[in-house]
């Protein structure tokens, strides 16, 4: 696991689990209750999100934080 | 998940791991590059970790951090 790369690869994820969903980036924003430029920086790879802050995203995308961690460390 | 708690689980995660193998928290700290007062508190739930600092914790322990998530998500 390339600890620098898993924001970027986190990032990725999120965006393509909100895009299968159909959820624009100001929808998810909304449900995780986050501001829409703070998530286009997180798909972007740019924030390192906290803890709360992945497990409000897992759950606005109704799945589980692990499930999103283990695709990316998968991506990584 | 409870989003609140997530946090605290994953501290008492984390102190799991690590007194299994053995470690104090100053060397766990050393590994993960971390401070040992910043880890104390963290294993307290006192910390929100960001996704760097959890992924060195995971090396650190030589664990997966989907592991050490889902192991947090299944006590929350």
């Amino acid at each position: 696991m390339e600890e620098v790369n898993l924001p970027v690869c986190f990032g990725l994820i999120v965006r393509r689990t909100r895009t299968a969903l159909g959820f624009t980036q100001q929808k998810l924003a909304d449900v995780a209750d986050l501001d829409r430029g703070y998530l286009s920086e997180l798909e972007r790879g740019v924030r390192n999100p906290t803890l709360t802050v992945q497990a409000r995203l897992a759950v606005a995308l109704d799945v589980r934080l692990s499930e999103l961690i283990q695709q990316a460390e998968e991506m990584s």
